[in-house]
């Protein structure tokens, strides 16, 4: 830290993402990427052609790739704002709909990142406890007179609200927004989208970093009525309008042109969870009830952490978080059949090492 | 604007980028891209092969990139800020070193996000007056205990100041973060990078968008003390992390492996320079003289609005800005010489047509 950082920044605690190791020594099971490749369109839509055209700056505005996110989704181009990422959008959300005077509510286990734009923004924000089964208490977020912000499905436990308790929360605070993070809705959840046509307070974020195979591509989206777009545009072009390169908006078109693709893909995600969380259950583990493309897991014989580092130092990484509400669990993305069984295979050796 | 939208952004004033014509049909010498492809090198190297990758995050830390980076300016990489484009410095940097109580001085005419930005993060912030042609007043940012921005070579009009000077400003200021923007170095300035070793409060910010060929991937990157850099990194780490998509980073790398192809472009791009602004004055314009990729120019027959209109209208688009202080002048980004020549061509036809 400089001594000329700004007061309210220097006790600021910023959020710590997953290991990302530069070898790929590892079967990398810990930041919920997708295990396969981009579609064949993306590989081909992202060319040299396309490269050589990087000298010139990119839409700013995006037309192309809002409008077929518009096509896919039901709506209109005007309810559609794409970023650098999710984390982009929620870092913007904050800023225009959160405040020290709105305040803002988010259950207390949840995406990490939540906690981190509070501070970074100077909101007063309220973290509601799970219930004791990491289900979120719906009653903490109805008539609250706060923005609400949930993942759903949440992370990392990735248990879901119906869009019958979605639509109580946004219709009880008709002066506040509120902020779905669907970015693991495409492996089982419900989607609140259709929600948005009906009620001008609530925001779906979503990500093409888990389903659509490009966490290394940066690209984010949110759908909402077009006055929220619009505060969210002006907060975009009052920090960075040429938030997203070239070559993302490239693949970012083709994604969508080749939807079919990364919904079979989900769908074979989805078969793997079912048959992972089945051996993990033969292995001693209780897991949640993920909708998510992880598994939220505690063994009863080995503790979350020794087994994130047992499991680590064999090869395999997944993730253990310190909040002592959750430490005796992991999360585990899952990955393919053959990543899982590799899983399974330590898991058994690291078992058989702790019984012994 | 929603009824949700919190009120010190109710005002708000964003940025406005110059025009992204979605049709190729312009010659377009409006916002300051270089006009050469980028190198062979960064066109193989963001192969299929890298493409195939996205599925997987990008490293947030940046390391290759920062490594190479460091290695050409002499410098640690501990003292490399990377970013999605150097607007994101800009902003990460209002933030981090700028509030009411620091206060913060720039030129009233010079990059327009500065403002912005000061708008935006609440900045107490004054808009020092050029002199009457156009230079800096150097004593309006000498001993200001203020936070300082100057871009070197200043835009738009092109002008630079010394390396004494920017050293008289930067040591005269202990107490608070002097930013050099140096978007346009490359093109005949003289770049402060040297002077971070020995002063802490010096911040060098640069862009891959103009003399690396690469507005259209986003990149921009600063150079100071390490401790200033870190205070970037608090703020990157709680906003977005992973900042810097894959294909960037390949770029940016492979631009650093090639840089000889971006310097002789850099020369090229000089001698294009001076060739326009001799044909600009043979046609009756006055010129600053500029050490950028684009001309400050004023016509003695023709407005700057009309002469931009008028353009436009014929298929050449340059800048112009409606301040008062400038509007007899328009911005001219330095393309190639057969742009250029076309740029003259309808030039003639247009001064031709307002004297009959």
């Amino acid at each position: 830290m400089s001594k000329f950082l700004i007061d309210k920044y220097q006790t600021l605690e910023a959020y710590v993402p997953g290991e990302q190791p530069k070898n790929m020594q590892y079967v990398k099971l810990n930041t919920n990427e997708s295990p396969y490749p981009p579609s064949q369109t993306v590989l081909d839509r992202v060319s040299s052609a396309e490269v050589s055209m990087l000298n010139l700056y990119p839409d700013p505005d995006c037309v192309n790739l809002r409008n077929k996110l518009a096509g896919l989704y039901g709506v209109e181009i005007d309810n559609v704002f794409v970023s650098n990422g999710s984390d982009e959008i929620l870092s913007f959300s904050f800023m225009a709909f959160c405040s020290e005077e709105t305040g803002a509510v988010f259950p207390n286990i949840s995406y990490g990142f939540y906690k981190v734009y509070g501070d970074l923004y100077g909101v007063d924000y309220t973290q509601a406890p799970l219930n004791s089964d990491f289900t979120v208490n719906v009653n903490d977020y109805k008539n609250v007179n706060k923005t609400v912000i949930i993942a759903n499905p949440n992370a990392p436990t990735g248990l879901t609200l119906s869009l019958s308790e979605i639509e109580d929360i946004v219709r009880s605070n008709p002066n506040n927004v509120v902020i779905i993070d669907e970015a693991y809705v495409d492996f089982g959840g419900e989607s609140c989208v259709e929600l948005t046509k009906k009620y001008g307070n609530l925001l779906v974020v979503q990500t093409y970093s888990k389903s659509r195979s490009m966490a290394g591509a940066r690209l984010g989206f949110a759908i909402g009525s077009k006055e929220l777009i619009s505060d969210l545009n002006r907060i975009k072009y009052s920090t960075n309008p040429y938030n997203i390169n070239r070559l993302t908006l490239a693949a970012g078109e083709a994604a969508i042109d080749s939807n079919d693709y990364y919904m079979a893909n989900c769908c074979e995600i989805i078969k793997t969870r079912e048959y992972s969380v089945k051996r993990l259950a033969e292995l001693g583990f209780s897991c949640t009830n993920s909708k998510a493309n992880f598994i939220f897991a505690k063994s009863d014989k080995i503790s979350g952490r020794d087994y994130y580092l047992k499991l680590k130092s064999n090869g395999v990484l997944i993730r253990h978080f310190d909040n002592p509400l959750i430490k005796d669990y992991v999360r585990i993305t899952v990955g393919t059949k053959e990543q899982m069984d590799r899983l399974f295979e330590e898991t058994e050796k690291i078992l058989a090492e702790v019984q012994s």
